[in-house]
């Protein structure tokens, strides 16, 4: 059961959508999906350079979903996340481009 | 004694700037400088629509310097505060203006 809600568009929330960027694992997070387009979860945690459990990673992306910066996606056994660009760029037209323009601060 | 240090532009940290800005208080005292230019702290409380004590608002005024969004004078026996939006547009291009142009969410 999947109890996150992803917003439409017109409900992303300024303040939410700057708490969850404001993490830097959240942040290396949506710069991996940034960069590689929908990407394979296990793979995001893998490969972004996580150190964390899978619960963590899940809390994570729990914060993503609801603040409207990523949706997730169920294929057979496995789950795709994407990152939200347009959604994003109509409701804060150039934000999410200067985050993700700003230098990357380490992981870990 | 005043304990909070005012970092230069080049030690700005991008998570520690969202996540100054992901309040909707702090936001709005960003708001009104922004609009006003420097104004004395005493009246941003005033009429930012803070509903505040003068300790909370001295509590969101030391996040907002310590990220580097603001800096802080004194001048006899008042107080200002300026933001520093030339330094935040040479280390965050953009990021400033997209939060600043989105709409305004209520402060309570």
């Amino acid at each position: 059961m999947d109890e996150v809600t992803e917003p439409p568009a017109a409900d992303f929330g300024l303040q939410r959508v700057l708490a969850a960027l404001a993490d830097r694992h959240r942040l290396a997070i949506v710069r991996f999906v940034a960069f590689h387009g929908e990407s394979w979860c296990a793979q995001v945690m893998q490969d972004a350079g996580l150190d964390m459990s899978k619960s963590t990673f899940s809390h994570h992306l729990r914060i993503l979903r609801d603040a409207g910066i990523v949706t997730k996606r169920h294929e057979g056994t496995k789950s795709y996340m994407c990152l939200r660009k347009d959604d994003l760029d109509s409701r804060f037209p150039g934000l999410l481009d200067s985050i993700l323009n700003a230098d990357a601060e380490p992981v870990s």
